[in-house]
């Protein structure tokens, strides 16, 4: 039977591990902060380890969720960490949502170790993870996500092999480089209309209703912005490393990329000004505050 | 009984004013190339007339629909002007996607001559046009909206009212910069990771099914930059114009909008280089051109 | 002998009056607070008159040295309006730093009153204004400026004829926008290599020696930056006016000026920031602000 | 008596080396083609090796000037390369216009093997090399850069110690992105100012007087591009190299640049489309042609 060491319980770590144990799979868990892997162990039926390299010990799949591809290397190394404890044949799958570059470099890595590497970062949030329904994006050899997919399958429905090691990594950066791109510029032609005397609701259901739309403009603003509920469901600090990493891949691929590149310097800034727990969508609040107004 | 005078017989204004005389309204037509209206007016049961002077007189509702609103403003003045022809108590509903300070001083010009006016531009594309199933934007006084309703409801569907004189424009254009956004920053990040290795079919098929989908990534990439079929249905060179007035709107309205204003300028940049004939869409192929690469 | 009406005694205003009242015109002035003109009127041996008409009727020359044209068209109109005092064949000279299309309808309007329009905007500063060194960027006939010359002649050293009327205007905007430019970006720099770790007088003693230095890097930095002084001399709110109108001349003139463009959203973003007192140099202290960094 | 190796007989790199020949110090080059280095060292002096462990062995001190720092990089190994020939205690100095963070990883290299590095970018051209009058931006230990002073000395007149490894790299990409931004954005108000009508020679002659100079207003513009001489002096594809370097140091510093940033992606597509000879002034040739219109 595969066992699985699942390393990382954040808000999209955690319902994912609970799939992965519903599914029946030998979990053990980690987490930086035990207490919370120790609660998650005794809810799920999992087994909490106290260092990486314990978890790791033995398991047939390895799952990382952590914020950056520099957390995952960060917990490679060391009389604790994970290749300390991995053995050769294990799988590595890495759901963090990472950078192609850093993932290629653990994946020459862990290859000296006889362990194979799959990037596979999900989309679909906290809902999708509690309902087994994300959509997952694997970069790394075919067989390898042929051997994941069992696991894989215990939380995501939709799951997409996109390339090479580093492939997963870069779709899910570019989807999200996009979203960024919607919340800021549906931001900035809102505020406009606004300050212009046109209701943003009027302006929503005709742009709704034409070739404007968007995610965005159909889901993100009613709910999020014209209702100024603002909840905090994926944290800004993440949607700028994300839209970072996506125009650093824009960079090395020589693509000219003016929109990209712009828009992470906007997220950049948004995020030094509304710091570390801001909600993504809260960057429509800069344009508000530069402009004086709010689109409600 | 309504009559009615239809000015500009274009793309979308010739279907249009077919489905104004379909609805029984009396019509008579101009066109700056007289042939069109003659060949029209055979067709479709209505009236040539050889100048805007001779078109408007003595019509109860008078629609314009041009590439501009100085084209609107030109056909005003000298003696076969629209001015020349006006009776005192028409209302004048401009369909042109215009931009909102000309129309204001249209408007105020029509209203020294008691007539009211509407900016009243128009999406949903050829088709939409032909089927009668518009959205219509409407800028202006709502009484003058409920003289026009009859008439606009021959050809749109959902009529909204969106404020004050300018208002219809300024959503229209801002839709269409949104489009213009989302086309631009698409074809960026699919350049990106098609060099990068990634099936954009596959890129594709992942965000929408995420965060990142848009009207333009659902239908516009897969129809027509995957397919590489480019039709031509809406000119990039009238997209430029748009987005340039959106830029000017939110300038104006002292909006911070650093992306809409960069691909005001790459769509100026794009029309420079692809000329008149263009489709919107074809802004892409500067993006490939410059990156070395198509997305396919 | 030339008499000539004066009207904006603001900062620069003050001191250009001064010099014209030096060089032996008969100089009456006004000022939005009539307290400002009556005091400088009893200093400089002029004369102070309680309206714009009072203060035309009968002069030669008018100049006006105001915030923006809008402020010199609001003058014209009404009972005590320059127009309501000013005679055929007198001279306007309006050394506001404007922009090019109100100028040119300014221009229009005092035609139909025989008056003959240049638009005059100057650079050098207060000091520059003090000393009679100030540089005069001139828009209008050759045979106009020519009449003006003796007075442009008390307050300006360079005195450089650009072109029809608004070229004056468009050719300050534009040195205008270029400082604008190369203050955020040698901010944007140095803000960079103050966090990598080098100090930014070495980093400003290499440029200046180099092939990235402006005026803004040999003066502006080491007087103003570093040395955290950021004395008030040119308002940012001013700046903001002025790069805003580059950008608009840009636009019309249809040149792709991304870099324009967007330096123009990011002044108007850093007005909005730091408010109506700030200097334009202050500017940097939002990249500072935002990246957690001062250059000095 | 110091003994030197230097690597990379290029545009800069061969008069460089000539001073250092010149100055006395026993010289052996290598050149990616080897007759070139043959027939520099029959000229000079000097000794030609076939390899780079060649060259190396023995020398005191090994100076590179590459194009790029990963040129360097893929010196250092096999049997060929460097490291094969270095001695312990040797002092490595690396001419390229660099980046910093492959000039870190190079030194970490070579500190593995006992030897010191110092990066050292020049600036000044040709001709600065020719007179033996070039600007060195040091970065690394104050100590290395004592034992490689002499030589340094050779061809530099202005040596400034910027920093730690990296820092002369960083303050040389900085100031080449200052240089490409005023080059970008002072045709872009030219471009604009000539379309309106001013004639650029004037508008340059007021600009070079006030706040908006620049050593691009000063001398690029009037001695490059109103002569329509555009002589290829500094090659565009490495300014675009160099500003690159320069969007990288900010984004990994975290400094919101967006002016930098977007003419980053404006250097990288006038590269694209200029290709791989064009002189970086020749940039200003995109903007006229997307403007319908020369700088002259």
């Amino acid at each position: 039977m595969t066992t699985v060491a699942f390393l990382g319980l954040g808000a999209i770590g955690r319902p994912m591990a609970s799939r992965v144990a519903a599914a029946g799979f030998e979990l053990t868990v980690w987490n930086r902060t035990p207490g919370r892997a120790r609660e998650f162990a005794a809810q799920a039926g999992a087994r909490a380890a106290d260092t990486p390299a314990a978890a790791v010990r033995g398991a047939d799949v390895v799952i990382t969720c952590l914020s950056t591809s520099h957390n995952v290397a960060a917990l490679l190394d060391g009389p604790d960490g994970i290749l300390a404890g991995l053995r050769r044949g294990a799988l590595f799958v890495d759901c963090t949502s990472g950078d192609p570059s850093t993932s290629a470099r653990i994946a020459e890595r862990l290859a000296e170790f006889g362990v194979a590497f799959i990037d596979a970062p999900v989309s679909g949030g906290t809902s999708g993870a509690e309902k087994g329904i994300l959509t997952v994006m694997v970069g790394g050899e075919a067989a390898a996500l042929e051997r994941a997919r069992p696991v894989l399958e215990s939380f995501g429905r939709k799951i997409v092999h996109c390339g090479a090691v580093g492939a997963g990594d870069a779709v899910k950066a570019m989807n999200n480089a996009m979203l960024a791109i919607h919340v800021w510029s549906t931001g900035e032609c809102l505020a406009a209309l606004s300050r212009a005397g046109v209701d943003p609701k009027v302006a929503l259901d005709v742009i709704n209703a034409s070739s404007g739309r968007s995610n965005t403009s159909e889901n993100l603003f009613p709910e999020r912005v014209l209702s100024r509920r603002f909840p905090r469901t994926f944290r800004l600090a993440l949607l700028d490393k994300d839209i970072g990493i996506a125009a650093q891949v824009a960079r090395e691929q020589k693509i000219a990329s003016p929109v990209l590149q712009l828009t992470a310097e906007l997220f950049r800034m948004a995020h030094a000004e509304l710091g570390e727990d801001a909600d993504h969508v809260e960057a429509v609040r800069v344009i508000e505050r530069l402009g004086d107004t709010e689109i409600k």
